[in-house]
């Protein structure tokens, strides 16, 4: 196919480099035509003709091929591997964003180290779908985030070339630098290096990982991948610097200045001469080595370059691998690169479901779509709750879209914290706020909230503080798998005295317990965890009605058996629980609300008048709600049978959610046959 | 009381100020002298004749009080606040170097701020006795640490001067800038001091906390105190940072000199005055702004000063309240000051025990201290395996002499990395070197693990990586209380799937797991929780045995009832048992060793012969190892009645461990009680 550009150039084009630059940015644009390029001189129009080039990425089946191409085919490589990505993304929702804006660093990182054996960590890992088509699964790529699929993250059990799971944000440098020390201790000469957002920069594990590489014992390569959002736009001190080191009086241009300057001061005085080797010296020693923050901890600092620049990046990594000691390469980089609309809305395009890959257009699930999710009404809800009561605020690590907390911060802007990427100091943040008077909503994923469980513990709970903690995505989260799945969230909070462990059944007990929890009376830890998706309810704005702490309420009277549930399962619990009514199939149901303080009250009750209970819950079964429920049974000397269904015992992966809750055996289907099989037990 | 001291001068030291420095120092070394001084010149020996002054220290009941004083007072009440916690703490043990080192600086802030409307926060708290001696707590500070008596840390429950409790480090900052944006939103002009050491400085958290606080919306004071120590001295690359702005070539020394140097060159040529001014708006602009870390994220940095200093400690401070935004001040102050064998053996000062107060002798408890600590045999078995295979290696996160890893460091420096106070990076940080083969022995405080536990999810359970978690002081720890109670660490780790949860009973036990832990065939996410305090035998160093993962063990047969301990209780349940055999009640004993995965094979042969059972912990009953017990009693429907004990659902206060354990109920005492209790029921 040939494919013919006209396009203008000034007068002069052939007496420098525009030329030549304009057909680089062709090719580049065009990146499936190469070959023959004839050029039409016509007054200043020129015409370029382009045919179309044999496609590379599909004989790229490991690393070992991409390294056999020469240097000028990784730009062609570069776009074919975007393309890819558009196109199967635009089907198969994922994120999308981040793995754009790394093409050409996945691309250079392969072809100049030596992987499997050197060893490439991709922090967080949302960003390695470029790597994982590179590394052997191209064409499982369709399969991306679906159940039983290859995974949306990297993963040591799925390839060698997954040096490291990731999922959580941070951990890359911390991990890397463990690699690199091992293979000191076992002779191995393998490189190793971590590719870290400016966003996972600013959680304390990274500096954690820092401050111990800077002690200089290892060659670690970080590369600092620069664009200046992570989910929602950065914040906090270090954006401000990396953004001020990157703008027009850079660290770099400025030393140039300065050596300019101190020769023109040498050539004035012969006195001045040796002054000026002082202040050079003085310079290099005191000022050059501190005058980054990355030197300030003892990693050399390259940078900033142009991170969609492959040849460049090429060059530069190569220099790197020769370079010992620990070394931080700034690579700048635009999120959603090569895809309009994904670089002006990055937001959006973290992760935007399906779209039209020509338009843009995000293709929406109308379905059910008029029901909100839990996060708007959590959004929405906190914002009604801070209209009515001033002491309200609210705080968000880097997720105020994800959490809903935007129409807040909109209003509130005062009163609505993005700490970024720092869950630890999230959560102490919102205790110093506690301690003097504010009610703060602290919104956490539940699998991040992990990362906050110490000082959940030491600052919020020891200090019976009133921190309202709103569990996000509490439960199985879906597609991002394993790593993201909020498991274990009822188990760790409720072995902790003085906090409130809550769980609503649907959006309505969602906005109740929130109101609930800022009411003077009620003040004290506080903990309402509620899933990803969406809810029941059309309706959802009701009135506020107080829910009275520690107390379940019950759905449905019966006499055969007791089901009681925490949380979001209720509502598959009350639909089988109907549809066997209709085979007069008897049964109780509690929505026990609260895992602590359990309500003692309605389990006295509920013992003393079943033999047989089920409990139901979307999280973790050793040392969750259920066994708080057995636990209270085997205090009390009941002796009822009781069925406890939620996560078994391994890590769950990915998939729909509905997908992952038959697996777990607490979809209607399971619910159903464990009734079934109880009903068979009473009768026998 | 009259005292003379002689000494001796230089010849002209009437010429300068050597006799004047000569007579302050002899001030601060003399506290409680003052009065008429007679200098008598005898050739250049000179005598100084003091009167015993009047005691400052005891007319102060609140900071109203001190702020009553001259400036002039301050280095006597410095100097007798000092010597009253050399005069508490040889006699009651506690944390000691770390009060010293901040005596100055605890009076300077409460003389400079108006506690407690302003808010100072003791990053870690172990540095703030002086801060409770002149906050109303002078006459209770002989119970500081004992059960009942005040806490070693700050408290808010305690007093109003405890802006915000601590005990573990590096939270300051983030509590500290929630109070200062709560004041913002309620319109209060609070000022809020963070005070926190170059260790804690190392934490993730404290990061978290300046890159939030860097985007200048509060007033926030750090001051940073550096004492290039934490418990052990400090590692990684901002102690280098720290040490090397504090050396000859001090970044403000620096500065002084090369601005000089511009006014050198102004002079020389009138076209260099052009440059120079250029070359000095460009430093202002770009180095300075940046030389320093600190300065990088947005924090304005003062100092180095002296935090001995107390006069110009007030200065500083009074000058830094009336700067806006974030400042952070640089003190330096030695760990034990005044103190000499303090501040020549920092470590062991810290936190030394009994000692005499003349000498600095530490008066060793030498009734039982033949027996090892755990601590001691975790040590030197871990060095005794790491002998047998190279592939083993220790991570400690600061706490090398604590954890009693230096024998280990000593003998093979290479496979022991101190990784600063980072309980998140020494945890994935053991992944990555246990990702490449290596096998690493982390060891971690209980209540410090806390901070790590997505890592322990995230990086080594989900990976199923064979990290060896060493879980130090697990349960009860005596008198720092409950900021350091090992409460959770069962609980939270039993929910972790692909987690082995064990605990030995004693210290061959202890060996035994270490050894089996590492053995090949073993390989997996292995966590060793062990307590506070010393073990049973003298004898411990006996030959390796594997323990089959999962295995219970018998410690005695018996008929009536079973007791099912793990870990340390063990020991007591025993002796309670042996006790009660010569009444004929007759109870079988089981050290289930494992808490997951639990021994379902000998759970099942107790519940199918017992019909009553106790189950004995170290760890908080919610969601812990009794509650597996019942979780397992329940799901194979079993009736035996379980009586759990172990930490009740509430914050366990400081005191000895024995009469914590008493307090709750599973001391010798509390044991027999419950089995008496139990054999009543038996026999009704």
């Amino acid at each position: 196919m040939i494919k013919i550009i006209t396009f203008k150039l000034s007068k002069n084009c052939y007496l420098n480099s525009e030329l030549k630059t304009k057909i680089r940015k062709l090719r580049i644009s065009y990146p499936k035509h190469k070959g023959i390029i004839i050029v039409i001189f016509a007054g200043c129009f020129f015409q370029l003709i382009m045919d179309k080039e044999e496609n590379l990425l599909s004989k790229i089946s490991t690393p070992e091929d991409l390294r056999k191409l020469e240097p000028s085919d990784l730009m062609q490589v570069s776009a074919e591997l975007r393309q890819f990505i558009i196109d199967e993304v635009c089907n198969n929702p994922g994120h999308f964003g981040a793995s754009l804006g790394v093409v050409e660093l996945t691309v250079a990182l392969h072809y100049v180290f030596n992987t499997p054996y050197d060893k490439i960590i991709w922090d967080v890992g949302h960003q390695a779908y470029g790597h994982k088509i590179l590394t052997g699964r191209r064409e499982q790529f369709s399969t991306n985030r679906k159940y039983r699929g290859i995974s949306g993250f990297p993963k040591m059990a799925e390839s060698e070339y997954d040096a490291f799971g990731t999922g959580h944000s941070s951990t890359s440098i911390s991990a890397a630098l463990g690699m690199a020390l091992a293979a000191q201790l076992q002779g191995e000469k393998r490189h190793v290096v971590a590719v870290i957002g400016d966003g996972a920069m600013t959680a304390g594990q990274a500096f954690e990982g820092l401050n111990n590489a800077g002690i200089g014992k290892s060659d670690l390569i970080v590369i600092l991948n620069d664009n200046n959002i992570a989910i929602d736009p950065n914040v906090g001190a270090l954006k401000e610097y990396l953004l001020d080191i990157t703008t027009s009086k850079t660290y770099n241009r400025f030393k140039d200045r300065i050596w300019k300057m101190l020769g023109v001061f040498g050539k004035h005085s012969p006195d001045a001469r040796t002054l000026a080797a002082q202040i050079e010296a003085g310079l290099k020693s005191t000022i050059l080595d501190r005058s980054n923050l990355f030197e300030g901890l003892n990693f050399r600092y390259f940078g900033p370059i142009d991170g969609h620049d492959i040849l460049h990046l090429i060059k530069v990594l190569e220099d790197l691998k020769r370079i010992p000691g620990p070394k931080l390469l700034h690579c700048l980089t635009v999120k959603g690169k090569g895809f309009k609309q994904a670089e002006e809305n990055q937001t959006t395009f973290h992760a935007p479901g399906k779209f039209d890959k020509e338009t843009g257009e995000i293709i929406e699930n109308t379905a059910d779509n008029k029901i909100p999710t839990w996060q708007e009404v959590f959004g929405y809800t906190v914002l009604e709750l801070a209209r009515m009561n001033d002491k309200i605020a609210a705080v968000t690590p880097a997720m105020p879209s994800g959490s809903y907390l935007l129409p807040m911060m909109h209003e509130f802007p005062s009163r609505t914290y993005d700490v970024g990427i720092a869950e630890q100091h999230a959560v102490t943040f919102s205790a110093g706020l506690a301690a003097q008077g504010i009610i703060p909503y602290c919104s956490i994923y539940s699998s991040f909230l992990q990362r906050a469980y110490d000082q959940i513990i030491h600052d919020v709970a020891l200090q019976n503080l009133p921190v309202i903690l709103c569990v996000d995505r509490g439960g199985l989260v879906g597609s991002d798998g394993a790593t993201h799945h909020g498991f274990f969230d009822i188990a760790f909070l409720r072995s902790i005295p003085n906090m409130v462990v809550s769980a609503p059944m649907d959006e309505i007990e969602l906005r109740n317990l929130l109101y609930t929890a800022q009411l003077k009376k009620n003040h004290s830890p506080f903990s309402i965890r509620y899933p990803r998706g969406r809810g029941q309810y059309i309706d959802w704005q009701r009135p506020f009605l107080e829910i009275e702490i520690g107390k379940g309420r019950i759905i449905s009277e019966g006499s055969d058996l007791a089901v009681l549930t925490i949380g979001q399962p209720g509502n598959t619990a009350a639909a089988v629980i109907k549809k066997l009514s209709a085979e007069k199939i008897s049964i109780a149901h509690y929505d026990m609300r609260f895992a602590s303080p359990i309500d003692r009250e309605l389990l006295h009750k509920v013992f003393t008048n079943f033999r047989y209970i089920i409990t139901i819950e979307d999280g973790i079964l050793s040392g969750g709600f259920g066994s708080a429920v057995v636990e209270f049974k085997s205090d009390n000397g009941y002796e009822a049978e009781v069925r406890r269904l939620g996560i078994p015992d391994y890590f769950v992966e990915h998939g729909t959610q509905d997908e992952l809750y038959r697996e777990c055996g607490y979809d209607a289907e399971g619910i159903e046959i464990a009734i079934r099989e109880m009903i068979v037990k009473i009768e026998g």
